[in-house]
């Protein structure tokens, strides 16, 4: 997606080797005119998938997932994070490990807001290990929904998330997909 | 706004003296069009109060400030929770008590997104005893932005937070006031 391309360019920095920070415009101040051109993006993308709920994490997940979502016109489901969870009886959960913050999380989503019947198009803002990711589709397993996709706002294509999707023949599509940092720029694999 | 009260009515749960639930359309799965619709209402009420930035917390407040954000053609923030935070000199912090969950928790936003010229419109999910609205009043405070406007989705009105801000002498907007919880239903101000 070309404006979002075009202000990671202009507005993310490049942290050393592999983080890209955008919090001036995605994950905690917001640019709410690119979130919903975003999910207008996923809508288009994700068209004939049958999407009936869109998952995501909380908290950066929230704003372009409820675009997504408001686009789709269907529901929009954040699955909470907790430090460490109390099994209970009317929870899906899932671990998480954090590479950022070298930590396990559990998320969770109520089990009221996933039937059988629903088909969900999972989305994050970011795809590097694919951690949340593969959280939420062990929630898609075990509550026997049909995941119909997997919207991604900015991957990391050359860490390993990438290919943990690819293996399990589920689409995956990334608004931006980032093929390398070089000398502090951002290198995208459109470019390449 | 006829609109929420309708949803409460009809989706909402209470639960104890002082409990409203609305985790399937506020604060866990989400309703697009609901939000979108809060967020036209906020930018409405606040049209003439110069906002040039929407403030929340993660992660409830995200959508419908975001929502309200996209409306007024102005950036969101949230701010971020933390347990406890090392202070570091690029963050705006306040100490936050949640009634909930007893515990104390740190929110902050980046120096970089407040400047002196600001306006901002505080949005949060739920007013109660009016803790995390504070919090962001005192970042407010300490980044010396003006603060034009709070906007509430829901409002205990029979709880402290309500009066905390009218002592302020700032303008509140609630899009739904309960004004009692009788016999598990709710009674809004509006209908007294």
């Amino acid at each position: 997606m070309k404006l979002l391309e075009d202000k990671i360019k202009t507005d993310g920095t490049v942290l050393g080797e592999d983080v890209l920070k955008v919090d001036n415009f995605l994950n905690h101040q917001v640019d709410p005119k690119l979130m919903d051109a975003m999910g207008a993006e996923f809508a288009r993308l994700f068209a004939d998938a049958g999407i009936t709920k869109v998952l995501t994490v909380e908290s950066s997940g929230i704003a372009p997932a409820l675009m997504a979502a408001l686009h789709l016109n269907v529901p929009m489901i954040f699955a909470r994070k907790h430090k460490s969870l109390t099994l209970t009886d009317n929870l899906y959960t899932a671990r998480v490990y954090s590479y950022t913050k070298q930590v396990n999380n559990d998320i969770s989503i109520d089990k009221r807001f996933l039937n059988e019947d629903d088909t969900v198009l999972i989305i994050d803002d970011f795809l590097a290990n694919g951690q949340a990711v593969q959280g939420l589709l062990e929630i898609a397993k075990v509550a026997n929904v049909k995941v119909g996709g997997i919207g991604i706002v900015i991957e990391k294509s050359f860490q390993k998330g990438r290919k943990m999707i690819e293996d399990t023949g589920i689409r995956v599509e990334s608004l931006a997909r980032i093929a390398a940092f070089e000398n502090g720029e951002v290198k995208f694999v459109s470019e390449s």
